[in-house]
């Protein structure tokens, strides 16, 4: 693609025009030049592609009950609504790094087992009889569950309850394929075998304990836990807001972590839970990686950038990146988020600022 | 010290006379011969100097309770009877490398706030209303319960209830002045001001959270979380015994861990449970970590090397390192078990062997 | 975006006019449905974007030379001719995920000092007295050195040779871009102040030896060592080759290393010289980390996928994520690479294949 | 061992007496009272059993000649002068924690192939000729080379010169004993088979490279390099030196690194080198870890505790645990010390205090 001369310090026609024929001669070798794109390349800060966005529950629901009538789980391989930033249309992204989804499971299906190497989590919002399969257990997803499916690990869901049950999905999607290393195979059945009751995961990793040898790496950087349970996330969280005053910028929060290492629970995307206590204000702060908040519980508003939403239990709400947010909890409130600050972090881009 | 010329190849009296000629001259340099003590320095395996013992609960009680007559816990500082190795008559050793004892304290008594670079753990064997506080926290101590007073962290026990309170404490005070290492200093008080309530530790970093900032350092490389309750223990252990077969050597263990870092608790002492059902008899097993083992529950037998003892409820055995040992449980049993395995396995000279 | 309504099991005209009816219906509250998607996103294998590409330099040089009198490196910022894949028109991509240029510098110039949050690292080709300065030290470029201007650190460069000076840039700006955390900004002036000698970085931290302090973590991440001068590199290639017989993939390849902890000089770009002695040919082997290749000695042939290239001196040459690559030597070779590849490790993404 | 009843608060002879009786009644059951050992066990500070100690080597080089005629290195396995702290008579101990001697190997002989799980350190002091094999590598030693031969890795040593080689031998022997950890044996042969060419290490680890495999960690935490020529440590300080002020208490000092992960290059023992200017005079300062110290070259003053010496060429010094030391030097002098610092940074142990 030829380059375009710009004007720079003492350009003129004559100047102009002798680049353009430079640049007409680098085009066909596959070559460009950089100090007609630098500026554009390097801003002196990021500004987020994507832009905030609210999905009220109560206005997606009834879209997301009718898919359960539209098709069956196994026609769908997974029966999912993808939560599109509208700055990224047909993209299937939330934010720029993160895909994010809610998805349905009626009673009686599966949804059949596959694996991959994008990292999915699941939070709950409703229904009861709803299973995740990892590893060969099974697990009981209730609300406020945090459910891990980690990368390349064999997974597979079901509903045996009587009512249907529904989840948010975050996926690193947009992260791996940007690296094209998205690999994934189906399972050679619906549904895995189970080799281990449910409850295994948590006794043996989950319970302050560890095995003396390392299967706690069993799904390499990814937790051994595969659901962290909001019963025991909540009561932290309450707990710890007696126990020391809140950060006036991040309330009360805790991240879910890894008990092998103490990490975050995946390599790709960060999670963890803000309680805040009614007529909490929160200061503003920013950072470099772009949320998908879920609420667990709560009524309040929530600010991003210029954008104020008012938010009530189930919403999922897209913060973009760099951009100053704030909550304020009209009642006590927990805030389920997901980014991709874990991957910042490693890879050393990671930034945040207090107000 | 002058060292004595022995024989050797081809060695002879008139060797012999010029070497130790040549030896009375060393030894005002402070100079020693090393072929005369190198097979004495470096043997072929270990042979450990302590050996194995058994104090039965049911004799030592007595004694243990008798010395809650005799002088109170602020006279005595810790109120302990110390367990001491029958080869280290003298040297507060249960194994070369670590102290144990048992403390007792009675009902209103407090054990005053000190700290001290080596780091205690406590087992909790009888009563109730004892209370440890670290880090301006308390914590409740009930039986099987797993405690930890970090290297140089103020600490003090108290006991608001009606009765004795004992439990069983474990130190590496061997191995801190084996380093030259030994600071300690009283507190400004009796017992340091509470500046967190109850449960705090274990909201914050012992529910599969962890805070976002570095708090869990608090203690380096010390566990965050003081109290491992039995009660979270023994339900992890029994569901792992369920989850999988029993290891043939190690039944069904866990190891208490630092969420923080997934590591040992502590950085000189391993501690981990075992859980044999009845019935059960474990293959033999050997490794360099001498252990001091408390029943926390059951009835059966422990071997190590030579011995065979039939242990009951809170009675302490010592198991020397390198020798075979083997469990053979008639009830279902629970033993809680301390070493120095992790700081050998930092040092480079752990080593384990299955039979 | 709607959706448009596929084919699925048992479709027919009702359904699909049902499900567009229900697309219709989501894309004014921007959602979309994955089971029309999902096939899409997540393909059983990748197949890389990028294609495989070669830059002879004698070819590009010529052209390169030209920018010179085009116009000054401080008009330029950075006079660089981007090398843009075939693949990837107007977006300074090499790979996917890697930005490579061809930067001149000619006798008398300065790039200016300034610093971004994107990595950059230096492959010298050609020329005499060309310095790049980081943290107050200059470090002068010779043929075949590896110099590195960390995440965030003021750089600039600058020639006091006689003649024109080039080398290959490589920088993650499309990962960084990607995960919208490009910052930049310029010095407060032309040079950065010299704080320190010549060589010290190298003395203090690449000499086997290390400072007791933590000074080895000014650049975070990145290694304090900011030149791996070419003829360290070259000489412990040679030795390796004689000490063990070539791998039949890697040939003998060694890779820049952080001697803060051993890991990849960098936080999101691998770097190796691989060393194929003449005569010898790789069987072939793929990964999912694109490799931008430029030839620092050497001739011979090159196949990535089903191209392959005859290389020669200062050739740049690109081979795509998960093609099947292979390398012989007609004259011994000495191939510096650099790839995402320790990005992939870390995000858990990265996988080998032999062939 | 019965304890004795010693005054306490409000004692008198009839708590005396009631003590004593306790206490004989406890020492049969292996119980003691820790009451009456507590200040001893855990005094406010460190006092190290260790005395500061010279060994000149003007004085002792004529034993260590002597025993070349004594016997062979084979009678000996070893033909060592050990220096023994005078407050440790017969113990092997320089300090409380690390032995040391003076080897001395003649022209032809072997110090027969062995190993062992104590870590040895070589600190080269005189000859030509002198070689260590380890790993299936020779390295040459020449003066002020820091030689390593790891845990459990077989090691043999020759002289192919023509006069007398010897060095400082540094072991961890005293914390393996304590820890229960010794094994050792002989190789099947007089010397390992050679499988690799001189140089190899450190070509492979040793050139700011590593391969793209784990062989690095070929002997476990201890560094792949087994040879540190003084070459490049004293290039390296005399140009660290230059880059940067003398720190006021540790001049200019770098510590000996292993490549694959930034740590100290052996797991039980530190090891360092202290270049100090002609001139210069540190400020004091003491650190719990006790250090043999070694002259590579230079002349002047070093002082621990109350002792002050004057050192000269290869001189043997031990400086005491937390005794204030400081040096002062009159010609440009590089001083080599060994410590078990790394043992208790990772035990948790080390503390330092500049004065």
């Amino acid at each position: 693609m030829t380059q375009t001369a710009h004007a720079t310090n003492h350009s003129d026609d004559a100047t102009r025009a002798k680049r353009q024929d430079f640049y007409d001669r680098l085009a066909p070798k596959n070559l460009a030049p950089l100090w007609e794109v630098l500026k554009g390349l390097m801003p002196p800060e990021p500004t987020s592609k994507a832009v905030p966005h609210q999905w009220r529950y109560e206005e997606v629901r009834p879209l997301l009950m009718e898919s359960g009538d539209l098709l069956t789980a196994e026609e769908a391989e997974r029966r999912v609504l993808v939560l599109e930033n509208p700055a990224f249309p047909g993209e299937s992204r939330a934010t720029a790094t993160i895909y994010a989804g809610l998805q349905l499971i009626m009673p009686g299906e599966t949804a059949p087992a596959h694996r991959h190497t994008p990292s999915a989590l699941r939070f709950m919002l409703e229904g009861e009889g709803a299973f995740t399969a990892v590893g060969g257990e099974r697990t009981t997803m209730r609300a406020g569950d945090f459910v891990i499916t980690p990368n390349w690990a064999f997974h597979d869901h079901g509903n045996e309850g009587s009512g249907p049950c529904a989840w948010l999905d975050g996926l690193d999607i947009p992260m791996v394929r940007f690296f094209e290393t998205v690999f994934s195979e189906g399972y050679n059945d619906k549904s895995q075998s189970l080799t281990r009751p449910e409850g295994d995961a948590l006794a043996r990793f989950g319970s302050r304990m560890l095995p003396l040898d390392d299967s706690g790496r069993r799904y390499g950087q990814t937790t051994p836990i595969f659901n962290y349970p909001y019963e025991r996330t909540r009561e932290a969280l309450v707990a710890a807001a007696k126990g020391e005053a809140p950060d006036p910028h991040l309330a009360t929060t805790l991240r879910y972590a890894n008990p092998v290492d103490g990490g975050w629970t995946m390599p790709t995307m960060s999670a963890w839970m803000t309680h805040v206590e009614k007529g909490f204000e929160t200061k503003r702060m920013r950072s470099t990686d772009g949320i998908v908040l879920c609420v667990a519980e709560g009524r309040g508003q929530i600010t991003t950038g210029d954008k104020t939403f008012s938010y009530a239990p189930r919403d999922v709400i897209v913060l973009p990146a760099w951009a100053w947010r704030s909550f304020k909890a009209e009642e006590d409130s927990f805030l389920f988020c997901i980014s991709d600050r874990v991957a910042q972090e490693k890879l050393g881009f990671f930034r945040e600022e207090r107000g």
